[in-house]
């Protein structure tokens, strides 16, 4: 099961470390206290949807034997503007890079991925109203 | 409005860049195809809610001219078994370190932030159920 542990450090700033071993740190702006040396906890749920409907997309097309050659994928939140602010839309936009890639194929990837397998979208929508649309560039 | 991009490297890593303007390398398990470089979207949640639980926390007890010396939070995450495997429980350990800290300060604290001010846990509880406990050690 995923967990994670987050050590306070100073001003704003915390150190989240995961049961990967991975960690990142985390601070907020100076009109918060912070420092701004490291990401907002809200940035990382939208790094997380893209990270996450990545690897599955990236999954997909290399299993359609897809010549992938890059994915670029833009995250947008809005923010509802009383506490507890929580998101309230998200939009996501693959941008997929390769060579004769088939339009078919980056769709069913796409609505795999957004439909079926990820995790984190699939949780930040009880929330939040995703949307999203994908565009393919020959390169 | 929080916004990300995220960029596909190589096998199944993908550095996420905020409009902070830090990035953090996202990654998988060998057994997905991927070479555990950095964290997994799913945990970057659970250092989410931590972080910003952990930032209302500090916040408040600041106010409160509490001596904090110290802030942990534990978070343990339960997925669905089924896809897309969303987050259906989350549990929150805060450990509050410090020299004669009012519990009623720290009980005020924590449930500020899990009641009125996180945002993380806010949008998160669309999904998973959130349970949180505190505990103070003397330091």
């Amino acid at each position: 099961m995923p967990k994670a542990k987050i050590k306070y450090t100073d001003g704003m700033q915390f150190v989240g470390e995961a049961g990967s071993g991975h960690a990142i740190v985390m601070d907020t702006d100076s009109e918060f206290g912070g420092a701004n040396t490291g990401l907002r906890p809200t940035e990382l749920l939208l790094i997380g949807v893209g990270g996450c409907s990545g690897m599955d997309i990236v999954s997909v097309l290399k299993k359609k034997k897809q010549n992938l050659t890059g994915l670029e994928i833009n995250v947008d939140g809005k923010k509802a503007e009383t506490y507890p602010q929580k998101f309230t839309e998200i939009n996501i936009e693959f941008v997929v890079t390769g060579k004769s890639l088939s339009e078919e194929a980056v769709k069913k990837a796409v609505d795999l991925s957004m439909e079926k397998y990820c995790s984190v979208k699939a949780t930040l929508e009880g929330s939040a109203k995703i949307t999203f649309s994908y565009k393919i560039v020959e390169g």
